[in-house]
């Protein structure tokens, strides 16, 4: 919790239904103001956190099938969960649940991760920012990442992808998700490479299938599986500046030129249909041929890739399982816009969940900005969760500070996008810290702001003295 | 120069015409790629710039009443400056020449500034961007604002605005614009109200014109003129969140509510006009009205004073007197591009001007980074120029880091434009990156790169070994 914050609970029609606001006390008479708060609830990390979402799980009874946020939604049930989400984003809860059933909104939360605080992605609520953490070969440290995990809340990531590849995998996702209040996501697709040595030709359906069931259990919330990257398609890519620059992406085009067969996560995919209604995992159908560069956006490759990707949300939501679609990557302004509508023509306005897009190439260490200015755009657009880029992006991986500028930059363009969409509840933050500025309330300025440390120490550095704050 | 990049001259029609690039060499047999330069020969702070433009005003001759570019383009003439700066856009002479004497750009450069490499700024060339310096009562040292000159435009600063308004304001100014290769742009009116001991009330117009007089000789090639701030606008404002944010603007609101009269520098605007055109200054119609906050974005008050900027812009054309207009400020992304089209009709085309803008009001600390993702759009709809917002912007005055933040943000922001746009040449640099970086030619990426040694640094944190770099 970012200290001049306070955290206050809003009970819903149950005692145990407990949601989270950080608020804001201002000076000069003015009502205090309550930000959305992603912190959790703060817990030792070697115990975790306690388990919100158990007897809400345990009430409905753990079905052999289906258990999903979207089964319920279907048959018109408004579950705790929804309710939490209703109150955390100020809609009424029918609006929720009608916004799940119609697979316009995903609330994804692993029967197995009862620790999490629900939340939803889609395009009618607030805009949603995912931050990745992970070890590597490179650097790995179990406790490293659960501090990531917490400062990435701490300063507003809405979920974390745990994309680890080092050796304690299984051990480094276990302590993330025990201490996680926001939804995991991973690419399984790493860890089953690690299990066959790092040769993507070695993989097949069983290790995969045991990956995903060994995450299952452990409550991973969504998983990206790029299921469509088709044995026809990675010659799209051939004559690209960029080739295919997606891991999943490259790792299933080397394995179906290898087999020159058709991937096996198409293939299967009805199977894992199967095993995500189960443990209510949604699908983040990853974008495995997504442009590198601003010189392949939009082109051939990307979007058959995409029909693909409309044509397994439908099937997916045959099954009940909850889906957001991936997308792009490196785009410049004027072709953003196309790539929202086109994937939710194809994917029937199922969220859309993009990487940036970086609007140009050329600033490498500063890709937090090229890339938060095309997520506020897009995400005004209609996307519905961004995932962060760090100044770290193509050059090496983020440390601690640079997992903070990737979240700040990107809390930025979703509350830029928020404010373009008009989300009812948004403006008053902007107002409130506009009031205190031009009314010289210096310290409620700074404590209204996304980073309240910094504001003030930059404020400090050229006008240090109190009666400069409080004049 | 940033290191890895070197200077060439492209030789115009005469041995005189040397337009500079900076020129990165690769390897991998790619063929080197030339960028914008905007850094300037490089000179002793004590002695000032070589006088490169001396001979052409010279061979002109000076004319009692007009020297502007305007005057000389409606006549038909190509001057050397019009020339210098298609070879530095990659357009043709004749282009330049027909889009200053339509209005739709301008190509500052005051007669006494004959330091200056030649510049142009119009929706139809390469988007600029302006850095603001400047000194102050908290902090004054005149080498440390040339510093900050030499500083902003190695990073891309295509103008450099002079804030000043410490104790040494004529002297700061006088070696600023002598070590000055790019077009430098002041607020007369702030060294007016200096004149009169800091009271708005008591300006008039004699001193301000002997302000203006006193800084046309020392060479300023546009001046920011809040003409526009007439005394029926004032109430316009005082429902508003934030007020007047503009400092020009509310010096003027308040002498016009003491006088109860009409602006002075609307009274007097034709006599600004005729001494203007006789040193080739530009006008940059302030808008004294911006909104300082995104619920006041778009409201009447701004408007209101665009409307009287677009007969001013008028007026200033019946002189041959070079204009571009000053925009907003903080403006959600979803009111940007009205903006611009309310300005590019009302004004006829001429130049649009924008600080930012803003795109939340919730980031102080961050505003470079909120600024840039309306920069870019806003660039992209069809503004000329940008100035930057640095991280201080609200909070304190700008240090060597801050401009350099400030500078990288705003030529993203441009860059993207320039993209979106389409510029011919803008992808060039985006594809070679691409490309170096796809080819894992990492060294060409870092010196491709907008800041080649951070895009170093960055990577060896986590990759040192020299393998990594060229495998």
């Amino acid at each position: 919790m970012i200290p001049s914050r306070k955290k206050v609970y809003v009970e819903g029609s149950r005692p145990d239904i407990q949601v989270p606001f950080a608020e804001v006390e201002l000076s000069g008479g003015e009502p205090p103001v309550r930000l959305y708060d992603t912190s959790g609830p703060g817990s030792d990390p070697e115990e975790g956190l306690p388990q919100l979402r158990q007897k809400w799980i345990e009430e409905r009874g753990i079905d052999e099938k289906c258990n999903t946020q979207l089964h319920y939604a279907k048959k018109g049930m408004i579950t705790p969960e929804m309710e939490f989400v209703a109150i955390r984003e100020g809609l009424q809860p029918e609006f929720v649940r009608d916004e799940i059933a119609a697979g316009r909104a995903i609330l994804p939360n692993n029967i197995n991760h009862p620790e999490s605080e629900p939340m939803i992605i889609g395009k009618n609520f607030l805009v949603k920012i995912n931050a990745n953490i992970g070890t590597s070969a490179v650097s790995d440290s179990i406790a490293d990442e659960v501090e990531k995990l917490t400062w990435a809340t701490q300063w507003g990531g809405d979920t974390v992808m745990d994309l680890s590849t080092g050796k304690h995998i299984h051990a480094t996702r276990e302590h993330i998700i025990r201490n996680s209040a926001v939804p995991i996501g991973t690419v399984p697709l790493y860890q089953a490479l690690e299990k066959v040595n790092g040769d993507p030709t070695k993989l097949n359906w069983e290790v995969y299938r045991e990956t995903i069931i060994e995450q299952a259990e452990q409550g991973v919330d969504y998983m990206t599986v790029h299921a469509g990257v088709l044995l026809s398609y990675v010659p799209l890519a051939a004559n690209r500046v960029t080739g295919i620059v997606s891991r999943g992406g490259s790792i299933m085009a080397a394995w179906c030129l290898a087999h020159h067969e058709e991937s096996f996560l198409y293939t299967h995919y009805r199977e894992l249909c199967e095993i995500f209604a189960k443990y209510d995992i949604a699908f983040s159908l990853g974008d495995g041929l997504r442009p590198g560069s601003i010189a392949d956006a939009n082109d051939e490759a990307q979007f058959a890739e995409l029909r693909t990707l409309g044509e397994l949300t439908k099937i997916a939501w045959e099954y009940d399982v909850q889906v957001m679609v991936e997308g792009p990557g490196h785009v410049p302004m004027h072709k953003i816009k196309e790539n929202v509508d086109l994937q939710q023509e194809i994917c029937q306005e199922a969220p859309f969940y993009t990487l940036g897009p970086l609007t140009t190439d050329v600033a490498p260490a500063y890709d937090h900005i090229t890339s938060a200015i095309g997520a506020a755009m897009i995400g005004w657009f209609g996307t519905a969760m961004l995932c962060y880029v760090t100044p770290k992006e193509h050059l090496g991986l983020p440390n601690r500070d640079d997992v903070k500028e990737g979240v700040i930059a990107y809390k930025i363009a979703a509350h830029a996008a928020d404010l373009a969409k008009g989300h009812p509840k948004a403006q008053e933050w902007d107002d409130a810290l506009s009031k205190a500025r031009f009314e010289f309330r210096w310290e409620d300025q700074f404590n209204l702001s996304l980073d309240p440390q910094r504001a003030r120490e930059y404020h400090d550095e050229t006008l240090p003295a109190e009666p400069a704050k409080t004049a």
